[in-house]
């Protein structure tokens, strides 16, 4: 299909498609003349991916491009595709952890480690919940790691599920797209769903009485 | 405290809190002399709560400021106080949705409805669950809301319980932003807690085996 074709199905614009060719995230289509080119099914896939990485993930280009290479590079395992993408998603905090941040990382490290659970000493996750632990103190709160308790077992509740259900049949990049994106788009789905929760109870508990 | 102590007692830069006091996120301090003024723990904890709405949170500046605005109008409930934070949360999906997108909000609007939730048309994050839906479609997988449904369970079960220790002793001040940092730190929380999860998981299926 032209380029035109592969916008409309996409609905991704010209522009943003040759932007896109331009910094290699999009492999080049097949030339048919000087500057025409030629795009199959193939482009169409990979352009819905980026999408999904930059709208539901809202990812940075970068991070879709260090994505893309981890789904191209055979020799990656799904394991390590799987910690590329989580280290893509981040957030980035970067800078120096304060004494408070020390202090809670190490709290962490022994929550998780309680937990049994087998993750990386660089998973940036850890810093993110010894963030989070430091805001709610700071805030005030007088909170310890065993504060995350029901959500470390919500999330291993559901994460066994996912897991689980990763493709071992079919074709490795079905299978890696696969975790990619369901790792990004129910997280979206997760917060998305946490938040009308949170709607309805406040509503039962805050809001104006309803006439059932 | 001077502007100095301020910023070692909260690791904001002194730039960074001038600049908050500029925009009027900060209320100014009390003037001791022609460029000089005092700062109290009010303004600590102002600018506390600034950050973790910016680094945990990831709001932008416009979004921070409705916040505040909605945490400072005495007039609001906390109901109304929890819906301008989550609208504040975004994801911001701007334009007009496409075809296939206004099918799967009217799939989510069914979907929340056989929930029976009390949550307002306007809220952004059915929307969110919209697009999340139609991307899974888009990358060729055979979907319907269904497939929310698990977490949407766990969303229920942990609404539920933040709602209810939302503090109904103690000052309406205490009360809000506890609700608002609440919604914003355990939502990462709960992100960074699933991905470590996942590792957890995908390690034992698909990573090296342990000498335990």
């Amino acid at each position: 299909m032209r380029i035109s074709e592969l916008s409309r199905a996409s609905g991704v614009s010209i522009p943003t498609i040759k932007f896109y060719l331009r910094e290699s995230l999009l492999p080049q289509g097949t030339p048919t003349a000087r500057t025409q080119a030629d795009y199959a099914e193939g482009h169409l896939h990979r352009l819905r991916l980026i999408q999904a990485l930059t709208e539901i993930g809202g990812l940075r280009l970068r991070d879709v491009r260090a994505v893309l290479q981890a789904i191209d590079d055979q020799a990656l395992g799904t394991h390590e595709l799987l910690g590329t993408v989580h280290h893509a998603l981040g957030p980035h905090l970067d800078g120096e952890p304060s004494h408070d941040e020390v202090q809670a990382i190490a709290e962490v490290d022994r929550f998780l480690g309680a937990l049994g659970w087998r993750v990386s000493q660089q998973a940036p996750a850890r810093r993110t919940l010894a963030r989070a632990l430091t805001t709610l103190r700071r805030m005030g709160r007088d909170a310890d790691a065993g504060v995350f308790e029901p959500y470390a077992r919500v999330a291993d509740e559901l994460a066994a599920r996912e897991v689980a259900t990763v493709s071992s049949t079919g074709s490795r990049l079905e299978a890696v797209e696969g975790a990619v994106v369901g790792t990004v788009v129910f997280e979206a789905a997760l917060v998305a769903l946490r938040r009308l929760a949170q709607e309805h109870h406040s509503a039962r508990r805050f809001g104006p009485a309803r006439r059932d």
